[in-house]
């Protein structure tokens, strides 16, 4: 009976039409009911990722689409560039570490945002010829400058990591000519977690060599996807999901979906701000993926989760690595509106308060409505 | 409004309670809910793998497991033997090659059953640590004596793809010494694809090599897994689906479950011989996972297919590679019963009659029957 709120930033909370497409009945992958469905989530991926390449669909979580990329790009002691500054660029550098390349790090604080032209510089220096980076780093809610990165590191190949931004925040695989972009379902995408995709054009397509995994082969799952027939048991029941959340997506349009979600992460950060709280993430409008709060004086931010959790049902997600017990983070991906952030931010009020924190009552609320309200400058 | 009838090995028929439990609103993967269901799914899959290892559970196709055991007990040009007798045996043969492996292939026709003497030899003779093999190689039917096969092989490390024959013919993993049994959550387990696992016991966890994937390592999954905090976003609503399908097994029981898909494989085998086809699968009671059929002179299988699909909403599977056009497979694995038999049955019937095959009418339904009620020997 009791309920629960999820205001994660992945998995995120999913439509009940979304969940409902997902209970269908099993379809054979092979059949032409599936197909149909097959050529609609291909076709609809191609529309959000903002390319008319391949955009390569596996059964797997993000990490797996992320190691595709070494393994089909790179051999052994190949020199590549990581540019880190949260949990997911360590999760780069421990893959490319893993697949043996020669890692040359760029390593920022976290919470910080990578400068562009010191990336650009530092891959002339270093000479490499793959940069890997964060569009959305979901442990800080830093958003980097992807389309900057790009014309800094020229005609290096680009391969962005984007599972937690792709629909949240404007990225034009194409017309910043982002070589590789990488991304889940379950996060703006509005799915349930299961499936990661690779957009990849021909010219990177050109360049792949052997690939040192069978099953994240990207020329063995082109050909398949090419035509129309998986190359292994894909999850038809969250391609299903997929498809009508795409749907839901490309219904409602790209810009408004960007345009809600660059102010509901003013709404949270304004109710944070409005009870007293300091922000980790940016305080700007680049932060419209997730919202990062330092725990207040005194109160460990795990102790606040776990008060959250079990006195409300609301779970927000813990501080990753180093971060952990000192800050909090309030995600605002994909299916969220300004009502969840008024839950999300009185639920945090109403705890900090059980747990004898001095915080400001009742401003949290109102301020998030305030500032979901003001017009986005331009728009 | 149309039916639809999956009669296929794999995706199968998934129970309306397991597609409920994957539509309940997502949870997250690191919470309390979650973690309750993680401990429940884990150790209902011990239990289904017979064993007191670890069973390690990845967000990917079959396939991905499979790829996880040269990936993570191989280095390149490392001697492996392969057994293949289908085309699964096929792929374990692809993925070892894409490794580098320096592989001692043991072929046999498809269709035929591995010889477990002449197995032990060739291990032997090529002086092989590593044999891949399989349980059941679904493109055939043909289930192997892997008991026989692990005695004859010895001390090597021996790998079994029981994709498809986990759950529906007995397989004792511990009792046999089986050292590294793969299979996933879309065929006997009766859950939608998405999920696979790997079973991987201490003394074998105690011979990885370096893994050369980042997403499937074993050491890497097994410590997050062990803390119950999966290593990356796990496809939490086929989690919940599986756990509930699990639990529908285990409820029944293995011993019931393997009389079930034994009296179901006798069925089928009468049907189709009732009305005078002739099977390409074993016809014992080992076949009791698919049956593969072979077309009437004159009729190409796949337009048989193409017309139950089209005309009757009936899917079955077709031969694969060299056996494309000539056969036809019926599954009876996970949520069948004999009325799902009957329908199959009766479907060919009356589609090959369509298409003007000389076939017996009336008698295949009545037989399936009759030899689904004969009683098991010994039981």
């Amino acid at each position: 009976m009791e309920k629960r709120y999820l205001f994660t930033p992945g998995p995120t909370p999913v439509p009940p039409a979304v969940l409902a497409a997902g209970a269908e009945p099993i379809v054979h992958h092979r059949g032409a009911d599936f197909r149909e469905i097959y050529a609609s989530v291909l076709g609809q991926l191609q529309a959000v990722f903002r390319t008319e390449a391949d955009v390569l669909l596996f059964t797997a979580s993000g990490t797996g689409a992320m190691e595709s990329a070494p393994a089909n790009l790179c051999a052994p002691d190949d020199r590549v560039t990581v540019v880190s500054h949260g949990s997911f660029g360590e999760r780069w550098l421990a893959i490319c570490e893993q697949h043996r390349l020669d890692v040359h790090a760029i390593r920022y604080e976290w919470g910080e945002r990578p400068d562009p032209s010191e990336v650009g510089s530092a891959v002339r220096a270093a000479g490499t010829r793959i940069v890997f980076c964060q569009h959305s780093d979901t442990s800080t809610g830093v958003v980097s400058d992807v389309e900057a990165i790009k014309e800094a590191v020229g005609d290096a190949t680009l391969v962005v990591d984007a599972v937690s931004s792709l629909g949240a925040v404007p990225l034009e695989t194409d017309a910043w000519g982002i070589d590789v972009v990488v991304s889940g379902s379950q996060k703006a995408l509005m799915a349930p977690p299961g499936l990661a995709m690779v957009s990849v054009p021909e010219h990177v397509l050109a360049k792949v060599k052997p690939s040192r995994s069978f099953y994240f082969d990207w020329l063995r799952n082109k050909k398949a996807q090419d035509a129309l027939d998986a190359a292994f048991t894909p999850a038809v029941s969250t391609i299903r999901s997929l498809d009508v959340a795409l749907g839901l997506l490309l219904e409602q349009g790209l810009p408004a979906a960007f345009d809600r979600h660059l102010r509901l992460g003013r709404a949270t950060r304004a109710g944070v701000k409005a009870m007293g709280l300091e922000l980790f993430s940016p305080d700007d409008d680049t932060a419209a993926v997730v919202t990062a709060v330092r725990a207040p004086e005194g109160i460990d931010a795990d102790e606040l989760l776990r008060h959250l959790r079990d006195r409300h049902g609301v779970t927000l997600a813990p501080g990753q690595q180093h971060l952990k017990g000192k800050i909090f983070r309030i995600g605002h991906i994909g299916w969220f509106d300004i009502f969840d952030i008024a839950s999300a931010v009185a639920a945090v009020e109403l705890s900090l308060t059980e747990l004898g924190a001095d915080i400001e009552r009742g401003a949290a609320v109102p301020a998030a409505f305030e500032a979901f309200e003001r017009p986005t400058v331009g728009a």
